[in-house]
C-alpha cells in the first residue's frame, strides 16, 4: 500500500501524476491519492471577489484564513474542479477512480479549532470564526471497502469536525494520517520543487535524506511550508509508515521516480 | 428503496430537504439523493466571466450550452459547493452521507452527443464542442455497496462518457435511471413549484395525477422544462419504478409530503 499526495501549487503536472498513478494501479499497486488545490483556490477566490488571506500562528505556521465563504470556495475548487479533473484523468488512463472529500462518509474527522492565535503586524490576535482543524481519525474501513472492490480513492480536504462542520485541514498531514491508518509502506508527497530544500527556493540545496532521529533538529532550521511538511512526515513515520519521500510533480513519472528515491527521503 | 431528486432552482429549501431525508434514513428507509445546482451555476459562471448560455434543440428541449470551461464551472458548483453542502447538512442531521458525481467509479455512464442541432434566431446550427449526453448505464453495484455498508449516496451530474469525458446530463433523467436501476418503488422529484403545472407558473393549475397511459398525450401539451420532467418520469415507470411524484422543495417535510401524494403523481 502506498499513499500519494499531490499538492495544488503552480507548475504541477497533474496529467503526468495521474498517468503515473494509473500505471502503478494497473500493475496491481494498491494506493490512495490525496490532492490539494491551493493555487487555483487563490485564483477563484480573487475572481469571486473574496481574495485569499493567510495568517501566521504564534507557533510559526502559515495557513489559509478560512471563514465560511472561503470554505465554500475551497470546496468548489478542491472537491469540484480539481477532484473531478483528477478522477476524469485517471478514468481516461484506465484506473477506476472515485473522489471523496473528508466529509464524505466522515472519511477525515477532526477537531475544529475553537480559536486560532495569530500574529498580525507584530501583534497577537485571536480569530474565532475560522473553520480549520486537524485530522484525528481516518475512516479506514471506507477506504478498504473501496480498494477491495476495485476503486482507487482520490481524497481531498475539507475534513469534518466532531460538530459536523466542514473544516480546512492541511493536506500533507491528512495524507500522513491516511498513510498511517492504512499501514502504508511509503507516503509520497509531490509538489512543485524537487524535495525539501535547505535554502528555498534554491533547487541546488536539495536535502537527499533525513533520518527520523534527526528530524526534530532539522525542524528547528526549517521555514514556512517546509516545517509543516516535515511535521507531517514525522507524524507518519512515528505511526508506522515505512518512509516518506518528497518528490517533484513537474516531471514525467513523478511517483515512480519518488519511489526510486529521487527527492528527499525521510525514514526510520 | 426510494430515490429523491432535488433541483437546483432558486427558492429551494435545502436544509428542509436534508432534514427530511435524514429523518427517513433514520427510520431505516433505504434511499439515494440526487441533486442539481443550475441556479448557482448561473451565478458563479457570471462572476467568473463566462456567462451561462442556453440552447434549444430542434426537438424543443432547452439545455445548458456546455463547453469545456462551462463544464469546469459546473463541476465546481454541482460537485463542490452544492454536493458538499448537502453532505454536511445530512451529516449534521445524523445520516452518514457520501457524495459522488457520475464520474466517480463510473457511477453514471453515457454517450456524449457528437453534435447537437439547435435553433438559434430561427435558424438551425450544429454545435460540436458541447459536452452533453444521456445516461445509459448506472453502476448499481457501487450504490448497493455503499447502501449495504450504511452510507447514504448523494449523487450529482456530470456523468462520464464512453470516451472518459465528463458530460453534462439532465439531473431528472439521471435520477430516473438510478431509480430504475435500483428497482425503486418511488422516485420523488422536488423543485421550486408544487408539481407539474398546466399553466406555468400559475400554481393554481397543479395537475394532481397523470396515469402513464395518458403521459404521451400530456407531453404534446407540455412546455419547456416540464417536457423533459415528464419524459424522465415515463422512462422511470417504463423501466419498473412504481410511481413518480413531483413535489415542492420550498416547504417543510417536502419528501414525506410528496410520498403522501402531495404534488403530481405519475403512476402505471
Amino acid at each position: 500500500m502506498i499513499v500519494v499526495k499531490v499538492g495544488g501549487s503552480e507548475g504541477i503536472d497533474l496529467p503526468a501524476v495521474c498517468a503515473d498513478v494509473a500505471a502503478l494501479w494497473g500493475k496491481g499497486q494498491r494506493l490512495v491519492l490525496v490532492h490539494g488545490g491551493s493555487h487555483r483556490t487563490n485564483q477563484v477566490a480573487e475572481l469571486l471577489g473574496h481574495p485569499p488571506q493567510f495568517v501566521t500562528s504564534i507557533s510559526g505556521y502559515t495557513s489559509r484564513r478560512t471563514d465560511r465563504e472561503t470554505l465554500s470556495i475551497f470546496e468548489m475548487v478542491y472537491c469540484g474542479e480539481v477532484n473531478k479533473r483528477i478522477v476524469e484523468l485517471l478514468q481516461a488512463a484506465g484506473a477506476n477512480a472515485l473522489g471523496l472529500s473528508g466529509l464524505d462518509g466522515r472519511l477525515l474527522e477532526g477537531q475544529r479549532k475553537a480559536a486560532i492565535k495569530v500574529i498580525e503586524n507584530g501583534r497577537r490576535r485571536v480569530i474565532r470564526d475560522d473553520y480549520t482543524g486537524t485530522v484525528q481519525r481516518v475512516n479506514v474501513s471506507l477506504l478498504r471497502l473501496l480498494l477491495d472492490n476495485g476503486y482507487l480513492p482520490v481524497v481531498t480536504p475539507p475534513a469534518i469536525s466532531l460538530e459536523d462542520e466542514a473544516i480546512n485541514v492541511d493536506g500533507d498531514r491528512a495524507a500522513a494520517m491516511i498513510a498511517a491508518a492504512l499501514g502504508a509502506e511509503t507516503l509520497v508527497i509531490l509538489s512543485n520543487v524537487p524535495g525539501l530544500l535547505r535554502d528555498f527556493p534554491d533547487e541546488g540545496t536539495l536535502i537527499r535524506e533525513i533520518p527520523r532521529s534527526r528530524a526534530d533538529e532539522f525542524m528547528e532550521h526549517a521555514q514556512g511550508r517546509m516545517r509543516i511538511k516535515v511535521l507531517g512526515a514525522t507524524e507518519a513515520i512515528d505511526q508506522g509508515v515505512g518512509r516518506v519521500v518528497f518528490g517533484d510533480a513537474r516531471i514525467a513519472e513523478p511517483v515512480q521516480r519518488a519511489l526510486a528515491g529521487q527527492g528527499t527521503v525521510i525514514s526510520r
